[in-house]
């Protein structure tokens, strides 16, 4: 378990490797993307093509099956070879390590449901829209994760007493906006000693799939997705923040683009439906029978704050949905459902959650430049002959 | 085992409950879509935020993993209880039968390693295009699937001598061009008595998965992929051509409206690479290192056709790529490589297969008004510094 490596140099403070857009970048003319209306790009396709999300009947699993819950990658799945592998733990620390898969499942275990979403959500209901990934709602699901807390990992790595950021880098590497980098993330060292950040190997109880992070990756319950930093291979504790490209330039709420915004961080409360009824194959409308039906779905808020109410609104009126007990998976999704007697006719379905601190889910999106933490209220219309 | 039905009754001879457009129907001002150019539609985001293609680096795997294999689901994924499940054999038979999954799994098993494809790959690629699932080029997997032929269970149902197709209906539900029908489709009686038309449960040594037709679906090896009806609930043996909308509407090579077109049937050859270098996250593009590269990828035929020749080129140049032995996945896509020594600047990669039968890969799209069959050379653009 746990052998000693010598501590990182050059780029500990950044704990990364970015290399900036300039002449020898052949990517550098890709800095930015103008935001656009209407009409999708064939980039936006493609990267829906590669990145699938949660067809919104899985709302009805506790756990989202295998292969349904949502993924969000930057670059390629990385091909891995798990005994090859290693974690080191270095930068600001008394004893680099470096970890083995066998020597990371020895260490003490815990299994949490967490709902996970992307950060990006919705991002295909804001407008102007930016280009990216083009989420209309489905950048979500939930797993039962296993691997050891991270913040054993550290106690044992011994962070220098100035030492206060802790990076996570991945595997997987490419260009954004110019920059080439590999994917890292990074929190504060207070958050990342949180009892319930964990170091995963398995999901669902089975070993991570290649493109869930094989053969290990972090989970930052309670967060948007991008923290839980999949194909894991570096953490490195800091002496500054964290300049990594996902972390200083991404992932933020911008007003505009000299906006230096705010940290995209824990999730926003939100509530989703199973869209009632059978669809149209390609405008996905729905049409259902009159007669009693019960609509349901799941609502989720971020780290610690939990839901309190969902309501649904049939045709603008709002009544409350009935919430299942919160029960012990403090970062999982709960149920709710909400009884309806259906009339023949056009009918607009909505629903809005609530959660401990107040926050409620807008009528209309919080428009932000990148498209960030859309939880604005789902409409589904349907026919109901 | 096999509990004996009554054949079915007045829908024997469609096989399905189509519902075609009319007064009562809601829908029926869906049946057509002009053809588009350019810019995407919200629907097909739409639906390319629910139908997960498999990421090109996925041809590394002989098998794909859990979760990676691409789905095309026409309607919602139905949510079945597997213990109320039923499959009935029925129509024109001598006894109609009805079969629970542990009946099922009490018949002669096999598995086979299958290469499905969907016939919209490449959809996105047909200029004008049909608005629908915009595929790319990731609308294919492999899988292990295992299963009990189809040709036991019409043999114990004893096919009336009169029968000469057989229809397959699935759970899932809803309207395409304003018809109202359930997933259905069909084959000759004597393409059903294959030996290796499969009956399947598990999917790589698992039980179904509930978006791969949980909990019993068809595979048909070497067949595009509509032809493996998931959520599978009923066989009928009828004594004229199966009339569902899927089978005579749909799924046609057609050259304009009015033509009757020719049904899609099996795989048309085709090889894909793995894209080399690391990405550009929005526009995809690829960069790598001059020096020694080895192009990878897999390539496929229709059924029992094998593919014999994969030509790689650079900037145009054609060079025969190394193809891995045939083995005895007769159905499964086989492994090809290329060593490329890489030199600086733009290149743009090809691949193309040649199988028995001598049919070739097209340079350019074979256009069709549903975009089915795009077999077309795949091309990648890449910068090598």
């Amino acid at each position: 378990m746990g052998v000693a490596v010598p501590p990182a140099g050059s780029d500990a403070g950044g704990g990364g490797s970015d290399s900036g857009p300039g002449p020898g970048n052949p990517f550098a003319g890709a800095e930015s993307r103008p935001h656009v209306e209407g009409a999708f790009a064939r980039e936006e396709v493609a990267l829906a093509n590669r990145n699938p999300g949660m067809p919104l009947e899985g709302l009805r699993y506790d756990v989202t099956p295998q292969g349904m819950h949502y993924l969000l990658s930057h670059f390629d799945i990385p091909e891995v070879d798990p005994q090859g592998w290693r974690l080191s733990v270095g930068g600001h620390v008394q004893s680099g390590l470096s970890f083995s898969l066998a020597d990371l499942k020895q260490l003490p275990t815990r299994t949490l449901r967490v709902t996970l979403e992307c950060a990006g959500n919705g991002r295909a209901g804001m407008s102007p829209r930016y280009p990216s990934m083009p989420w209309i709602g489905e950048a979500v699901g939930t797993a039962e994760w296993t691997g050891t807390p991270l913040r054993g990992l550290l106690e044992k790595a011994q962070p220098a007493g100035w030492a206060n950021e802790v990076a996570f880098l991945g595997l997987d590497r490419g260009f954004d906006r110019g920059v080439e980098h590999h994917y890292g993330r990074s929190l504060k060292l207070e958050q990342a000693l949180s009892d319930d950040v964990l170091v995963v190997h398995a999901m669902n109880g089975q070993p991570l799939l290649p493109q869930h992070g094989h053969p290990c990756r972090l989970i930052v319950p309670g967060w948007y997705g991008m923290a839980s930093v999949k194909w894991l291979s570096r953490i490195e504790l800091l002496d500054r923040p964290f300049d990594g490209f996902q972390q200083a330039v991404g992932y933020h709420y911008r007003k505009s683009a000299g906006d230096p915004g705010i940290p995209v961080t824990t999730l926003r409360v939100r509530a989703l439906m199973v869209p009632p009824g059978i669809p149209d194959w390609y405008t996905r409308r729905r049409l259902l029978d009159a007669g009693h039906v019960e609509l349901r779905g799941r609502a989720w808020a971020g780290s610690g704050v939990p839901v309190t109410r969902v309501e649904v609104a049939v045709d603008g009126e709002w009544r409350d949905a009935v919430l299942a007990p919160a029960g012990v998976h403090r970062y999982a999704w709960r149920a709710w459902s909400c009884p309806w007697e259906a009339t023949r006719g056009e009918h607009l379905l909505q629903c809005r959650a609530h959660a401990a601190d107040g926050s409620v889910q807008p009528m209309q999106p919080d428009w932000n430049t990148a498209g960030m933490g859309n939880n604005a209220v789902q409409a589904v219309q349907v026919t109901v002959r």
